[in-house]
């Protein structure tokens, strides 16, 4: 049984009652390139789901495959059993969020962070076809490090039937963003406090090999390009 | 009125049912330390809570405070003003996660992420005593940048109007980490595919100055040590 709507390509995503922000409406988006840009710049989303009428949040990897987003887990795992045992899923949202500076203004009232991020509202389903977890669980490493999945050990059946997939198809989304310096008051420009942003990114070291690899295996491109 | 217990000065955070994982228990902790350690290390957090029976996940500022944490936004923000409306308060789960390296293993299988995060459950209230409003903001600007608040002009009273803050309790709360190179099976070690972890860290750029600042104002000390 298949939970898939025909994939919409409309340039953009249809706003619905909660992917309209109440306040900074105007930093939202439902441009389809700009979500998929975000989602395809991180590797870690934010889960929430409902427990006992509680919000629960928790960080896990995702990857993105055309319009859906895939996450995966032990099977033991709380929302990956939520989602596999209700019917028909469990509600989640999942966000995505990267920091791109902080912002410095003369006002405190006026700071604020440079950020985009993206909220997906939606039904999460556990994958039960082989083929498509096999598919998922390739995409989620090649998201975190592209080419990867052809250079490791594929899963085993052991290993295939401890993980659970679940799938989130991209239709109830919204992207949030702001950009630039500090929007201070007129009336405050000629204060004598700095004023700017200060940018941050996320930044890879130098690979660790682990201690007991042999010497004859050599860094990967694919990590020299990383790092 | 007070919502706050006399603050609990234990070395660790009593487990709960709902801060206990169904999986990966060798990695919680209820550490008090180490839970602050890695809330004091992060500025951004993802806030979940519950709106109309769906999950709501949204990236925003904190700071702790002691065992208090506060997040803070407009007064006309969904989760700011539900915390004010509802009463006791509203369900929440804030969850800090830093990621600190890829962690690459010879089977697809034991790829993962090294990362510490703290999730929080509780009960948000909205700060209604000005003078905690008025600490909970400069906590909020000094915890992105140390030394900031001082730095800049505080809030005015319209300002003060706009802004919202909620406040949670550090009661419910635990923590996660993986540390560590990969955990390849014995069978694997001789595949020819490297092994190691990627590490990776959030890193600031050089600050970029208003095109409007005055050239009369220097940067200051608490950004060089910053950037």
């Amino acid at each position: 049984m298949s939970h898939t709507a025909e994939p919409d390509t409309a340039p953009a995503y249809e706003p619905t009652g909660r992917t309209v922000p109440t306040r900074g409406r105007d930093r939202a988006s439902y441009d389809r390139e700009l979500v998929h840009s975000i989602l395809d710049s991180g590797y870690v989303c934010h889960l929430g789901f409902v427990r006992d009428g509680a919000p629960v949040v928790l960080p896990t990897l995702y990857a993105r495959v055309g319009e859906t987003l895939y996450v995966h887990g032990s099977t033991g795992s709380r929302p990956l059993r939520m989602a596999g045992q209700e019917d028909p899923g469990l509600d989640v949202c999942l966000t995505v969020t990267h920091i791109d500076g902080l912002v410095l203004a003369r006002s405190a009232f006026h700071h604020s962070v440079n950020y985009r991020s993206a909220v997906i509202h939606g039904t999460a389903y556990q994958v039960t076809d082989e083929d498509e977890k096999r598919m998922a669980l390739d995409a989620l490493v090649d998201h975190v490090v592209a080419g990867r999945s052809a250079d490791s050990r594929p899963a085993n059946a052991k290993e295939l039937a401890a993980t659970a997939v679940i799938r989130v198809d991209l239709a109830e989304v919204s992207a949030k963003s702001r950009a630039g310096g500090p929007n201070d008051e007129p009336e405050d420009m000629a204060l004598p406090h700095w004023a700017g942003v200060l940018p941050v990114a996320p930044v890879y070291g130098a690979p660790v090999p682990s201690a007991d690899l042999a010497e004859s295996v050599a860094l990967p491109d694919y990590l020299t390009a990383l790092g």
